[in-house]
């Protein structure tokens, strides 16, 4: 839509961060209690004051620590609340309520955006979930038979939840070891997974199912998300429970949570689904999303996964969670599980670039070593023609 | 321990709720705002206006609807308060302080006692978990072969963790059909499992994990639990990440909190290790529990559970849990997973009961019918000499 008009904001028309995206976060600059601002070019706009000036009625929200109380307005509320920072980033006459406020994205740092409720992760990628099969269970079928008709998923720790820049141990735990007992130490099949992170704003009660319709009504954001995963510690725990130690150290989020109306641009069609899923899965087009997503490993680019590929859409995810009527609240994250597409430089975990460590990639490389630095980036299509970024997470692997 | 001093509380020397026991809840008593109460005998004790009129300096911690602000205090506050209340309940000359704010235990609503941060569900009984390996793949080994290595366990759904009495609704799912796609619809083989729940109070930062001797520092106490599942959802969806949608409908846990201290004497030996475990999941005498459960059907008693059964101590769960450098926060539950002893009317679960609903037990039940109540109860030997009971978790079944 080429009709949006232009922000005065320097710097920020045709940028990453244009007007089309203002993703939220929560900042600290110098000394100050930490609230919540948006991007918009280089620069955040801290909302509290901004708000206050403008007489809005929901300002306090954004003196907030978190974004829980804005999530938990709902969606009327996002909606009028960008409508309104649009005017403000558009219009010439806000500029001076609006300028004395921003402030380079350089000098502040990025808190975990929101208190996270529960967490759950799914399985939904077709190509990852068949590698993982290949690699772990080779003589058998490597997807298992409920994998085509739900979104397999796990709930995982929301405890450990660290906003990205938070440095991660490499984890203790037991080892498998062939044909003996366990061992005990530092995993030494560190890992990552490239994700996205669903953010749920609008809370349901127990026994009220979010129809596939309803999933914009609840969801506020998207944030991208690394599942670090310990994979010789996951490898011998999982069974028959699924992944506990192997993964609850630390997953890594977005500082930026991306709003849904931000994406609106980046809708795109599944690839198709086969069978066709019950009725309380079935989508129409437009139900998957077309972010194209970038891990970096010491700053060179190791893959770069496609999110339109992904088997199971973010509206089945939520719809499949809440079908036994298990309850939402704000703050809930849930996660599509790693990101890859068809093809080796688009795989989304060193699990699967190194073929379970079999096949070395990049310079030689299998599972992450003290040190390493991994970061995700990702961009989508924006409303306004070019190409909008998500916020990046990022992460240093310490000791153990 | 028969020096202790007796209660005035009319009726509650030598009952199951003698000034031994002394578990804590959250209560609602008329129309007033819900706050931190004690039981003792028949009555609760509504502890804000006597720790005002007693000057008590954390006394606002109770004016809270959880018990987290308490919680969060730590042990050593834990004890000082539990020194406290002994000393006005058992001395006749703090009566007038504290008599005028008794409740009948029948005139309150007891709420959520605690807000759960995350929840943990482990499988410590090598009875339940190899009757489950049994029904579920009969031609396999039934222990996988990290059962005896580690305490298997898994995150389940904090949001939908619900006080006692609370109705639990049949669950819609997708339910599997031999030689065939599932179908959907209301659970077929709805189950309880008996459980005890333990609550964490003091919180850690992530990277240090909690040796086995920490346990007492960090758990506050104790709580009975029912991990509603529904199986033919469970048997569906569980392969490859574990247990989702058949648990995460509901939890329920008793309103009575019972604080560790009044399980002193409660505390058994294991039933013993092989092989022994790795050095950071050791653990001396008295690292069991003596609780004796009760399930009971509408009423009728159909199994006896015992907790000493247990193959893994609650110790040894936190320690697990946290090796990997995961962090606690105030309100972490973690549960023991269905306790079954070896006989049959020892098992906790209806599965095993009903041999996975091939063998009726009682008068011809398999799973859980609509309109059914489910209670589970519990007594322990308390440090006076006698057994104090620890508060039940009941709920009803209603139809989809």
């Amino acid at each position: 839509m080429t009709t949006a008009r232009s922000t005065w904001v320097p710097g920020a028309a045709g940028s990453p961060y244009d007007v089309d995206n203002l993703p939220y976060g929560v900042f600290v600059h110098d000394d100050e209690p930490p609230r919540v601002g948006v991007r918009i070019g280089d620069q955040v706009v801290d909302l509290a004051p901004v708000a206050a000036g403008d007489m809005l009625e929901i300002g306090h929200v954004f003196e907030a620590p978190s974004l829980n109380p804005l999530l938990e307005l709902g969606r009327p509320a996002w909606q009028s609340v960008r409508t309104w920072l649009t005017g403000l980033l558009t219009d010439e006459a806000e500029r001076d309520l609006v300028e004395p406020h921003l402030v380079p994205v350089e000098e502040v740092t990025l808190r975990m955006p929101f208190e996270v409720a529960d967490y759950v992760d799914f399985y939904c990628s077709l190509d990852h979930a068949t590698n993982v099969g290949r690699i772990f269970r080779p003589d058998d079928e490597p997807l298992k038979p409920n994998w085509r008709h739900l979104p397999v998923g796990y709930h995982g720790r929301a405890g450990t939840v660290v906003v990205s820049g938070t440095a991660v141990r490499r984890p203790h735990g037991q080892r498998p070891e062939s044909g003996g007992p366990p061992s005990f130490g530092p995993s030494r099949r560190l890992d990552i997974e490239a994700e996205v992170g669903f953010v749920v704003g609008a809370p349901t009660t127990i026994g009220t199912p979010v129809p596939v319709d309803g999933f914009a009504d609840h969801v506020f954001g998207v944030t991208l998300l690394n599942d670090w995963s310990a994979r010789d510690i996951q490898a011998w725990e999982y069974v028959p429970l699924g992944p506990f130690l192997g993964k609850s150290f630390a997953t890594s989020v977005s500082g930026w949570v991306t709003p849904l109306d931000a994406l609106a641009a980046a809708r795109v069609d599944l690839p198709g689904q086969d069978p066709a899923p019950l009725p309380y899965l079935q989508v129409g087009p437009g139900a998957g999303l077309d972010l194209d997503i970038e891990v970096l490993l010491n700053g060179e680019t190791v893959s770069r996964p496609p999110y339109a590929s992904m088997y199971w859409s973010p509206a089945q995810m939520l719809a499949h969670l809440t079908v036994n009527g298990a309850s939402l609240r704000t703050g809930d994250l849930f996660a599509s599980g790693t990101v890859s597409g068809p093809e080796r430089a688009q795989r989304g975990s060193f699990l699967e670039l190194s073929w379970g460590g079999r096949e070395p990639f990049g310079d030689g490389r299998t599972f992450l070593e003290d040190g390493d630095t991994v970061t995700l980036r990702a961009t989508a299509p924006g409303t306004s023609g070019g190409r909008i970024a998500l916020g990046e997470v990022t992460g240093t692997v310490l000791p153990a």
